[in-house]
């Protein structure tokens, strides 16, 4: 059981560690030169999405084998929704994501101190969620719950497909990451994509104000997306069903 | 069947959302300071290429099992052309297939309404399929039709060719998957690129007008395309071929 | 025997219609409005090495069961300096690579002179290879053999061992396709980035001139470099080598 | 034995070269004509965090089967750490590992002087790694020495995770490559990214001055951060733990 745990914790501090580092040091670094003579090296929302997506796909090879590399609360619910994870392992998962994910935000944190201007945590945000008036391009509050729930749903379904036993073990962390990466190149704009609980609550718990008073949102619609993926699931993935 | 149905829907419905909503969402954002000092968002036609490919990277591990995973009517119809897929189940496929782009469309016309700004869907297209005055470098309709049958046979030819007997099968969603982002990446700028009449319906029927009036193309193309590298195919994947 | 050249041919048609297509039509696409408050939807050297490699990831499943999937002489030319391809068969796969590069590269032509503009074949070069004064970055001679040379080397050098009987099978048509992306994110600016005499005739046979001019570099660097590779390969890959 | 050491110099140089010739030559490259209304054609950090990625992607598949495909000083400890590699021939993999991109890095500066204004080393730094004055962003030698501990220690946890018994071999080598590509887009504002006293060494031999005078932090934190990730995986890799 410790093992699990451990690799949750891990796994869950490499992917917000890797996706909004990636957010918080990278994604806009215009050029010391004249901005208008050189490339601006910073990558904005390509560089992030496929931050996020390769850090489940590295630690699905890495963790898959010892805890099923979840790293977010709302797989754990999904698989637990489509009769594949067991409900009493569930609060353990859960917590162990947490930590991990509060970990990986403090260390960014003090990292970003070390930084020539320091950081004013309520301006960078830590790349945490928002909707209103904190989502990147002003989505409001029902377009965030909407797509939360959509994209999480895209997300489990994928998960729920490609580790069901008609499918290919060997690809299912390549499908996966990649999906994750697709999700972030939709989702940004509206709410920095979270469809991870955990992963909002580590820079929310910095951050505080509007991003705890926002907390709520990435909790309820990634868990309501996965448990109707999770519904979905037994229907299109039934082993039962006849082929034609 | 339903299953299968219900695969090719939800599929569609990925693919429509994540692709054309990447195009829509993210692939213009110029950073909110002024723009000469900071990171453009916003990823062009690379994200939108990735985003339409990792679409069906990822379903192709989900539903490949189940459906096969077309979520094209050109991709149904090449199969059918090659002696792969049973004629009389090619109705129900397309159908579902375009229900699942209509109500992706749909979802990202009511998700964009949600933004600051609001949306004018007659200027913003929800990132429909054109030629001439629509393309979006100004290529012309023999250009459209042209590049439309040419990158549908690319994809088909790799679609049958990965999915035949001497081909790895694990590896099959992965190259298919990501030779649909080598087609975006070189036919966006002439038709937005379509190889997919399900996927230019979607838009098209929020968009009316011009779109729907160019729709023939983005069905005639593509289908004449898929029935080419069908034929194609039967030559190259012949199983009863000598090895040398 | 038919079938195999067939798919040469069709794969290196596809090679050169991506790879170059990427570069001509989307490279470089200011956005129409202001571009200084807008992204620029071109997708630069990034987006050109990742149409090249796709390319040849796509193709390596699709045709890697019948003909190999070499799509270059110097693919070619490696395999058999390493012991591992018929010379008697190395000339007809030459011609139909070329053929199949020249047909791509007649295609791009016609399509780009479907555009607004019109099209200068002396100035934009259908994605032709150069050095020197025709060099992206004005690199000499001298760098550019060097360059071809080396990335030729390493391009064969990996799909040797990825092919060989160590290697996982399934996943060699993936790291041969992104090892290409990797040399030509080096070798663009250098030369354009050919590693293949057929990719670089294909635009040659149309721009004429210099481009005719410069071709004998990327026909002697690239089978240079690949024979190096193959003899190379003998030593690494040996089989009966001792584990320590 | 030798075959082993040829890998790793072949895999390092590989590494070094494509790496850090990717940021060099292309990482930065204004368009000619007016800067705003032109595609820079440069591809910032997203373009070099895939090439170092993928050069690892690549040699894994070829080199794997050989040597293991180690191509790193850290990579070699701390498989040794984890009880997975011989104390015995760690000595002669990292001097063929420093060999290697010592002689990439020489190739490098030697192409770069081709280039039309020649290269001033002591500028351009070969892509050297650097803290403090030297960081790309301005970091302190305190957050280069966590962040690369911290990034080091995620690398070698996914490669000991993804090469473990419990894993898809054939998956390893992308998801070890992939692991690379997002710790760069992490790691490279900080320190320029090394994780890797190897790659780190090429550039500095030929800077010399600071490079050389930073260089220990790129020995030092690499080799600790690949340490720890062997103890821990000891524990979470463990092959006698139960599985609940």
């Amino acid at each position: 059981m410790h093992r699990k745990l451990l690799a949750e914790m891990i796994g869950t501090f490499i992917l917000v560690f890797g996706g909004c580092g990636a957010a918080v040091f990278a994604a806009n670094i215009p050029n010391e030169e004249s901005a208008a003579l050189a490339t601006n090296m910073g990558f904005g929302y390509l560089g992030v999405s496929f931050a996020f997506g390769l850090t489940v796909l590295g630690c699905a090879y890495a963790f898959g084998g010892v805890s099923g590399c979840h790293l977010n609360p709302a797989v754990t619910v999904g698989l637990t929704a489509a009769g594949r994870f067991k409900p009493a392992e569930l609060p353990g998962y859960v917590i162990a994501q947490v930590v991990g994910a509060i970990a990986a935000s403090g260390l960014l944190y003090f990292l970003l101190q070390q930084g020539p201007d320091g950081y004013v945590i309520t301006e960078g945000r830590l790349a945490a969620n928002g909707y209103g008036e904190f989502s990147p391009s002003g989505y409001s509050m029902l377009a965030a719950l909407v797509a939360e729930i959509v994209c999480t749903f895209i997300f489990l379904i994928v998960i729920l497909g490609a580790t069901s036993k008609h499918a290919s073990p060997a690809a299912a962390g390549i499908a996966i990451g990649l999906t994750l990466t697709l999700i972030h190149l939709v989702d940004i704009p509206l709410t920095n994509c979270s469809v991870n609980p955990a992963r909002s609550t580590g820079p929310a718990v910095f951050v505080g104000g509007s991003a705890i008073g926002q907390l709520w949102l990435f909790w309820v619609a990634p868990l309501a997306g996965a448990a109707l993926a999770g519904m979905v699931s037994r229907i299109v993935n039934a082993d039962d069903a006849d082929a034609a």
